[in-house]
């Protein structure tokens, strides 16, 4: 029906349109309707009063945006037959688009394609699938994409997996569109789904979207500390877009929102020293709070972010610093046990949850996740085990997992920043790894191999150096990866002076690197003594991580031990962020 | 009465003839006395029948040894005494040298004062103190020396203790006398009172005595095992002086022994095969057992014999080797503890006794023995503890002693080869080590600091060469010195990477060393884990024993789990004779 049109903004060019100003993201669109006494489902108005959605959009173009948004918030299928409206989803959309660029004109002002939840859970919190949310989107994406958008924006969204799914359905859509995604917070930083705005940072840095932004919910001031937050933690420009102060109750039963445009506006500046580089307005916003916060601001140059250098893995609810010490809980783990094996292929995942519960409460940071031999499962059981531990807002989660299709699918059931557990070096693999970086995010754990283990520490070394080289020219930082030096077994004859030799070499190169620590004591008598031992002199040579034992005191004790020794203050609260601000 | 002699035999004299053939003690006196028909105390035969010790002498003479013992026994004062003898002491032993030099003659033969026990045994085991049997055996040694013999052998002896009694008596009489001294076993190579062969050979190889043996007890074949472990431990010159076979019952209730002289001198080839230096015949032996012996082994050079080359400490009844790691258990320590220290005053010793069998079943190789402010006791509380200790069969003791006086208190009533807990590396610090050590034994923890703590590794390990060059020159040998290169506590801000920089390079010069471990996390939060993991550091750099907390479980895997990295197999059984051979 409708073809498919060349998007106007380059990703390249917004971006670097970005260094050179602040911008500015048009205001509300409901609360305005309202004012004017329509109280139905707004997005019908692009079908039955298209002149009132230009009216508003006009005010907006003349108050001085350079974003306009479509008015297609809540226009996609799901959302629509929920709100009960019967008109069309592509007219709906394709309309939106044809009424902003009519307010638009000849004007130099974006039209974004503006893009919000279904309104249902997705799992585990409901009942909806990613699979059918990522379909929705792509269905209006689409639509809002052909109809000539020059690039999304993704708001109001309070749901991470919600989010990652219209993310990756917009972006499959095309690699060339600009994507704006801002989610909503509470004032304690947090969204309603437990999802902080720091975790909500630090995997946007992964994602493949272009502004990272906050709106609705909050009046400026109470935003404001939120979007601080994320000032510190995006690598990418940031955007926000504050309702216009509090919310009203009003005797029609209506709520407005009572902060004037002059106070707006002045408030809109603290946004900009924080670092804002997109400014708009949620709920309560009119045209005027628009026109006096672009002629506030107009002049004003973004602010150079002082942002957080560190890494983080996280789940939906849990952020962990990967330094100064990952310690990854190794006991969900199947392999070799065969009650615990079929248990998983029963579907019944109540050791996985206990051992996680658990490992939590012995001190792991991450969660290790493997669910022994895959040939006895199918790729159902690592979305269930995935979503079963988001449900009980586990740990971060370190994926062991051998099988890509399973490794997929595990990735795009999770919510946070995983780590992917693990790729060898070889060509291959990597670019296998390179692609579930890219679209899903997370840390990966690198192998000092290609299909044997090299015998000596220089070569393993090169293998990794080699990888992580090949793996930075394509846009993965070496900070996302964890180097695993390889820990063989002392019964095996194997010199572990050879791993720990690997770690010095790849620490003075400031690499991260993790070993597999059980491992080394494999068929041995008294485990936790090697363990412990062996994990004291890693962490003296510069060992960042380990998936260890949590359950041995003495391992856990060599932790704490050789990290205070090394004069690194390890007590200190470690999970950012599983509190409120 | 007796002009003080000049002696004939110089040891260095004495000791390189040992080198040139096998020499010849004689044989037996009671069991040759009772074959004529004399039962009484044969000593008083010097005063009442010196024709019959002469004519014995006379035969042992002409039957070819170079060795012949005086007929002094029991001649000390406490054992004539319970053996109800009423003739002058002095003259008894005046007139055994002066019959042996008649039945010498003009053959090169020489006149070794024979000494055995005092009969009763000594503190803890029984009433009579150290200071005692030393005045006793002073006294007789005396008589002996004066009388012009060329040497002393002290034989028969069963108690430890009583024999470093009976040598240091000897040896402070002259420095130049030669001593021998041999102790008498069970054919499961342990002396009635619980010291083995290897611990009476590991102590003497320390004591200034010139030849260690065993004689009596067991015929040749039961006591060849028993001598190959001397043989094996000796560093000194060894004899051995087998009764000529078992004893028998006769009806008149007299003893016989029943290896005729061809059988007895073929048994001592097997010792000369062993590394006898010097063979004779106890009970039993005749003149025509010594002279058949001579006649068949007098071409015989001394074997050289394969030496164990490690270090031991030891109690009266345990036995440690110092390598691969001694655990030195840190708890019998009342500094700072006001309640244990005031016990210790009121000679209340239960605490360490329950402290000594805790840390054994812990798994320590050796006590360290602090207790607290010296100035609240006196010198009777430090013997008080060391026999309370050898009472309970303890492990070995590390004397952690800072009074000098207190010192030598304990390391006299102390039965085995100690630890002497410690020495700066000073001048006037060390004499005083050296003289302790060569009249006592025992192995010397030396600190690595003369007034102040060196803040470097290098001025650390440069103080340790320096006091240990100065040892060897006084002929105390690097093997007994274990350097403490200085543990500080973190909570200071003193760097803990000096004292294992110090660590290594003593150990790249063989150089034994320990650490006060625990002195590391004073006054700090989990003191365990930082124990356990500095502790796997300094054991991967050559750390070989540390004063620890046995009861800390983590700690004492380290030990186990460090050394198995370095491929030590630290399982075997470490304490080598509390059992039977
Ligand atoms: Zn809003
Ligand atoms: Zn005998
Ligand atoms: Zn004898």
């Amino acid at each position: 029906m409708y073809g498919r049109m060349v998007v106007i903004l380059e990703r390249k060019e917004f971006l670097e349109l970005l260094n050179e100003r602040i911008y500015f993201l048009d205001g509300a669109y409901g609360t305005e309707f309202f004012k004017l006494g329509f109280k139905e489902v707004i997005e019908t108005l692009n079908v039955t009063n298209s002149e009132m959605v230009y009216a508003l959009q006009k005010a907006y173009v003349d108050a001085g945006v350079d974003f306009l948004l479509t008015n297609t918030f809540s226009a996609n299928r799901l959302k629509l037959s929920s709100l009960k409206v019967k008109y069309n989803l592509k007219d709906i959309n394709y309309n939106a688009v044809k009424i902003a660029k009519k307010a638009r004109k000849d004007k130099k002002v974006y039209i974004l394609g503006d893009i919000s939840s279904t309104g249902y859970l997705i799992s585990p919190l409901g009942e909806l699938t990613f699979d059918e949310a990522y379909e929705v989107f792509k269905e209006q994406g689409e639509i809002l994409l052909n109809s000539g958008i020059d690039g999304f924006i993704l708001e109001t969204m309070s749901d991470l997996k919600e989010l990652k799914a219209a993310i990756l359905a917009l972006r499959d859509l095309s690699k060339d569109v600009p994507i704006i995604v801002q989610m909503t917070f509470d004032e304690d930083g947090v969204a309603v789904t437990g999802t902080s705005v720091e975790i909500f940072s630090t995997l946007m840095n992964d994602l493949d979207v272009d502004v990272v932004g906050i709106n609705c919910t909050l009046e400026p001031e109470k935003l404001l500390p939120v979007f601080k937050q994320l000032s510190n933690y995006s690598r990418k420009p940031i955007s926000v877009e504050p309702n216009a102060g509090k919310p009203k109750l009003l005797r029609d039963g209506s709520i407005v929102y009572n902060t004037s445009p002059e106070k707006f506006a002045l408030y809109m500046e603290d946004f900009v020293e924080f670092g804002a580089n997109i400014v708009g307005g949620c709920c309560g916003t009119s045209p005027e709070h628009i026109r006096l916060m672009v002629e506030f601001l107009k002049e004003k140059k973004p602010k150079k972010r002082e942002i957080v250098k560190e890494e983080f893995v996280s789940s939906r609810t849990k952020l962990k610093k990967m330094k100064p010490f990952l310690i990854i809980g190794e006991r969900i783990n199947a392999a070799g046990k065969k009650k615990f094996q079929q248990k998983i292929r029963e579907r019944n995942y109540n050791k996985i949850v206990e051992l996680a519960i658990l490992q939590e409460k012995e001190g792991a940071h991450v969660l290790d996740l493997n669910l022994g031999i895959e040939k006895l499962l199918d790729k159902t059981h690592f979305s269930q085990v995935v979503n079963t531990l988001d449900k009980i807002s586990s740990l971060p989660l370190s994926l062991d997992i051998q099988e890509f299709e399973f490794m997929e699918m595990a990735l795009k059931e999770y919510v946070g920043r995983p780590i992917i557990n693990s790729s060898t070096a070889k060509r291959e693999n990597l670019d296998k790894a390179i692609y579930l970086l890219k679209r899903y995010g997370g840390i990966l754990i690198l192998l000092t191999m290609k299909d044997k283990i090299p015998e000596s520490a220089k070569e393993r070394f090169d293998i990794a150096l080699e990888a992580i080289r090949y793996l930075e020219k394509h846009d993965i930082e070496k900070e996302r990866v964890i180097v695993d030096p390889l820990v063989l077994p002392l019964g095996a004859k194997k010199d572990p002076a050879v791993t720990i030799k690997t770690i010095e070499l790849l620490s003075k190169e400031g690499i991260n690197t993790s070993i597999g620590l059980s491992n080394l004591s494999f068929g041995m008598p008294n485990r936790e003594a090697l363990n412990s031992s062996f994990l004291a002199l890693c962490i003296d040579k510069g060992l960042t991580a380990a998936i260890l034992n949590t359950s041995e005191k003495c391992t856990m004790n060599a932790v704490f031990g050789s990290l205070t020794l090394k004069g690194v203050d390890f007590e200190k609260k470690e999970i950012i962020r599983n509190e409120p601000m």
